[in-house]
């Protein structure tokens, strides 16, 4: 790692630029970094020279010839990422520009503890390197998303309510043993968060994304950057009340969102609704797998069951009763929606978003968007991509401050 | 204003660096601006000679000479302040270190327009410049605080719900035709959320500070600075909704905290319990003056009245359930509470603390501290110093660059 001592910081802020803005041109780098055009060659030639970017986007277009573009130089290494949630795994390799170039992903239960679950994300990380024939020491950094609070400085688990055995677990120590990379850990919805900030090229100041699946939780972007709060529970959106008169949840108060909105509670709605004969077609569906999900609830609302649309209808006032408080508070100007419950359908984003621009100011709402995460599904991987691109970079330029 | 287009960034840097380190020494100043001691002394010397700075605080102590100081020289000016409330003025000069000079406060209803309020506010400018026998051009920079949003960029009102006559209405211009110098102006709680940064000397990044009074409003600071939202609306949590069965708001919503909680409510409930004979206390006073107050309630709970308790708490607790929801999405470290409210008891303080530390997450209330603003009733008159004459240091610098 010796060779990255060597860089200047006006060096490292020529990586993080061509990182952020995508592989840009030199002149929108020279801008974006308020560098005048000679300095800007100057340092970009050397650092082409020294095999720490390299050229890229030149090519013949019927317009003519295409500016040249830059990138990172392939041969400083990949990504590797791991976006875990409260029941599934997804792990990837990815290039320094974060295109996947090798996933894994599967169904895995975090309360089995973090022995077992990391023994299984550190064999699909040397699944997805072998798929492209990728050794460890290929690895520039590492970065991963867990579904609960993490104290950022040391990359632990802080009393995570879905997955209480990982509390005060170092991830970091871990997967020490068999990398040398640096490890970096955040919260999934803050890297969701990162995300969308990489993909807007840092263009939007004050937005938020919010994640509802199992758990409720929002990454919140302010000022330019993710927020963590003072204790790194910033977005913790899950258990604000909605309903003074609602049922006990978990964590001992009434009426949180995640208790009454949540994936289960639409499962046990559900459930109740066609043991009680509300709906054939949930009942049918109960009978034959002894179990409903929210995907059964999202099916048969799409198939125009009036029973799963009265459920996902609550669940989307719920949220939305809870985002519009956030939004009161927070102004933002876009809210992101992703996690496995805006498969339920439209239904879903349609109630939230009524019930946001119904709750809060005018003020607030008159230029806010509210939509789906433009990424999707890849939003937590590419997150812990950009994490573990940008704090390598920082930690980098730390060394030398 | 040319001699401020000679500075350079560096003295503009300095300027701004003595202001809000509260006349620091040369090496204090010199740590913070990350300027090497030579550089700093270099920079200090000239700007002293030119009567940018002066020097303060060498005098002889028990220990010892105490280190030389630096301050603002005081020939370039005062600062012109103005806290507008819903139904108070405060207007104050204040020197460039914001020491109260001389000060005028009255009871003033906004309601009744900009032309008789704005009036009125000119009036008493002249007279707190009058009684330090300041004149105009005297003045380096106004700020002044509004109850309601601003488009900070225009210094225009935005639909103010408490004062609809000011929507769109310019304060800069009006004061323009009597004065030079730049007029800046914010909605009130940012300017108390501003004047704590100041007196922290930033040195939390990020906290709340809560107004209660005829409104509930908030200031939000984060990443160290003052965040206003993407339309200048956040913090504005007044119309959070605490309980979706509770009444009919003037926004149109129902439940909404400041109409369960606010001012006016409380001394509606207070008057209802004394027609309804359940305070023998309330009753007199409402007899007497025929109307009862807030202050009124703080009065009889602080004589043990039980009614009045009841009403003190319950108002507490309201505003502390929102205030709960904010701190599970915001995690601050601190939350100052000030405003009029605060005058009606110690219980009202401890019924809103105990809702906070019962609704919010474990993680978000282990280290945080919920407090009156330290700096009271002269939050609004310092944070309208502070916006003045920070944004004039940060126009000067953006005319130069």
């Amino acid at each position: 790692m010796s060779r990255w001592a060597q860089l200047s910081t006006n060096e490292l802020s020529v990586l993080e630029g061509v990182f952020w803005l995508h592989g840009p041109s030199r002149e929108a780098l020279s801008q974006r970094l308020a560098f005048s055009r000679t300095h800007a060659n100057a340092v970009i030639a050397g650092m082409l020279e020294q095999g720490w970017l390299d050229r890229a986007g030149q090519r013949e277009s019927s317009g003519g010839r295409r500016a040249e573009t830059l990138c990172l130089h392939p041969a400083l290494g990949v990504l590797l990422c791991a976006d875990l949630g409260a029941t599934s795994i997804e792990v990837a390799v990815l290039s320094l520009d974060l295109q996947v170039l090798a996933r894994h992903g599967e169904a895995i239960d975090v309360r089995l503890g973090p022995g077992l679950v990391l023994s299984r994300i550190r064999a699909l990380m040397r699944e997805v390197l072998a798929a492209r024939k990728l050794k460890p020491r290929d690895v520039l950094a590492i970065g991963m998303g867990v579904p609960g609070p993490v104290d950022f400085a040391t990359g632990q688990l802080v009393e995570p309510p879905l997955m209480p055995q990982w509390d005060s677990f170092s991830i970091r120590d871990d997967l020490r043993a068999e990398y040398e990379a640096p490890v970096w850990v955040d919260n999934d919805v803050n890297l969701m968060a990162l995300a969308e900030l990489w993909r807007l090229k840092r263009e939007l100041p004050n937005f938020l994304v919010l994640k509802v699946g199992t758990g409720i939780g929002c990454g919140v972007v302010c000022h330019g950057e993710v927020y963590r709060g003072a204790n790194g529970s910033a977005g913790d959106v899950g258990h604000i009340c909605v309903d003074p008169a609602g049922p006990r949840c978990h964590c001992g108060n009434v009426g949180c969102v995640e208790t009454m909105a949540g994936g289960p509670a639409i499962a046990r709605e559900a459930t109740s609704a066609a043991q009680a004969g509300q709906s054939a077609m949930l009942a049918e569906r109960l009978a034959a797998n002894g179990m409903l999900t929210p995907e059964d609830v999202g099916n048969a609302s799409r198939a125009g069951d009036a029973t799963a649309n009265q459920i996902v209808q609550r669940a989307g006032t719920q949220i939305g009763q809870m985002l519009a408080s956030v939004v009161n508070f927070f102004n933002p100007s876009h809210v992101f929606v992703g996690g496995g419950l805006t498969r339920i359908g439209p239904l879903f984003l349609a109630s939230l978003r009524q019930c946001v621009y119904q709750r809060s100011l005018a003020l607030s709402t008159r230029h806010l968007e509210v939509g789906y995460t433009p990424l999707g599904d890849q939003a937590g991987l590419i997150g812990a991509g950009v994490l573990a691109l940008q704090e390598t970079l920082r930690g980098r330029a730390k060394v030398l401050a």
